[in-house]
């Protein structure tokens, strides 16, 4: 939950007169997003959303995202659309950070998930990955295999003071995975975060994505393994198969998986599990005093972790 | 700013079907209030405040604050209007908690106080007290002078942490303020809170005020000594005299002081002053870990109490 930087009404009243989408009615900061300050805002002429991007964004990438999510929503994505000022220009400044508004999107995404989400899910991701073949840029992958070593050297002094020989099973993790990495599976422009808070539902339908500032160009089937780490276990971290094989289905239904992918799954898997147990790690150690977000246990995913690395093929996924 | 309890989509959708609001459409986490869990929620029928009374809260007290937030719309304030369920509540659980469902106010409130806020906020506050008149129950101020010296207390060990030489600056200020508080003024239902986060404008009006949350029947002039505190200083604690009689202007065209509350407005501030200061105090000293609430400076109330210790009369305030 994320409001880090408090935006003065004056300020946004002199910020919208750059926008034909009328005057202020209602501004509100939203309690959800991690990385950014995010506000609901109403005015005039309907509901936005309004995002400052904080310091883990690079403002080089802003450009990158704003016209990722663009070209998706012209795809038939359901994604937030990039507002663009009178200027043409979707990007500019406020209260000394780099800004943007982006239309409302309704839902609600689901905090407890149930199997009827996974296919959805899995159809939409698939959708992204068709929508997103011919936007033309590419973006490395900052937080790609390349980055987990030097991640668990930055861990490695205080990871055991989070679990007692933790930096050594993942150093034999890490030490299975990378010379496992498959090299030549399709790539494309992944979303790379899609959990279940960036996904929202409404009636009982999948009705958008949010968040696209992890996106990058990688493996299209790491995208897959992402969402089969936050989304198909259960609160006991047991792999529940069904959510993973509804997944699955309908991913492939709409992006035909190959053998190669298929049988990378585990390690992908494997991959996208130690990504995000090494950024909780990094964050539960290096959280701010007064910080407002709730550091997320790393441990969840070292209890993923295992279960991929006992996963021989994609049977364990319900392939 | 504040979500404690994250309340599911399930659980929400359920809810739901108590009113006669339509189905869900979208809901967010809002990030402000400290005390509550407040959600934005729109619905086929509008949009609409969710409000999920956490521990600070006495369940005993919420249909007094209910009743209030009605009775002051009923008489013409613009507050959130509370939405009874089918059957005839505006009160019921949600996920283990106390919930209530309110209508949704336009407005954003003032980051930066300037002198045309002072005035509306001046003349709303004597309408709340006017519009108050005839709610029949009281609520004994729990925050109120008794309050003060026990909250000092528990704060004792600790204060000089924060400043050398706190606690017998606080024991200096209560043994003057106590023995001169007034007892005969005119007393009502007081907001008791009437910061600027709890009020929005929209188009340079006033249009609304929230959280009555720590609404009592009190001094009708305490009222004015808070908001005094609130919106009259300037960042480096100057009182700013020009905001103080636009404020006290605007309440007395509408509801006339007394000579005696005119007297009184010094220690009232003092009093005011002290209240804020002790219970910042009390949870700077208090800060759970990994709390998702920003700490409040309890010494921005130590200079604003030196500058009402120096007042004499009503003529420091603007009168």
């Amino acid at each position: 939950m994320a409001v880090y930087t408090d935006v003065t009404d004056d300020a946004l009243a002199a910020f919208l007169t750059q926008y034909d989408i009328g005057t202020m009615v209602a501004f509100r900061g939203v309690a959800e997003g991690v990385e950014n300050s995010n506000y609901s805002l109403r005015t005039t002429g309907g509901d936005f959303f309004l995002t400052l991007y904080e310091k883990r964004v690079d403002p080089n990438d802003l450009p990158w995202f704003i016209g990722l999510m663009e070209h998706l929503a012209q795809h038939g994505l359901v994604c937030p659309q990039p507002v663009r000022g009178r200027d043409g220009s979707a990007l500019r400044r406020l209260c000394g950070k780099h800004a943007a508004i982006t239309t409302f999107l309704p839902g609600v995404w689901p905090r407890r998930v149930r199997q009827e989400h996974c296919g959805p899910v899995g159809a939409t991701l698939a959708q992204l990955h068709r929508a997103g073949a011919d936007y033309p840029p590419n973006r490395a992958n900052a937080l790609g295999p390349a980055s987990w070593t030097p991640l668990l050297e930055r861990c490695r002094t205080q990871a055991d003071e989070v679990q007692s020989g933790l930096a050594a099973e993942l150093d034999q993790a890490l030490a299975a995975i990378l010379p496992a990495w498959p090299a030549s599976l399709p790539t494309g422009h992944i979303h790379a975060d899609m959990f279940p808070d960036n996904v929202f539902f409404l009636d009982q339908r999948l009705s958008g994505v949010i968040d696209f500032y992890f996106a990058a160009t990688d493996l299209l089937a790491y995208d897959i393994a992402v969402c089969l780490n936050a989304w198909c276990f259960e609160s006991d971290f047991s792999f529940n198969v069904t959510k993973g094989r509804a997944l699955l289905a309908a991913y492939h239904a709409v992006r035909p998986l190959s053998d190669q992918e298929q049988a990378a799954l585990p390690v992908l898997c494997q991959g996208a599990a130690i990504r995000f147990l090494l950024t909780r790690l990094y964050d539960w150690l290096n959280h701010p005093p007064g910080a407002l977000v709730t550091r997320k246990d790393p441990l969840e995913y070292l209890r993923r972790l295992r279960f991929h690395m006992s996963a021989t093929d994609g049977r364990a996924y319900g392939i």
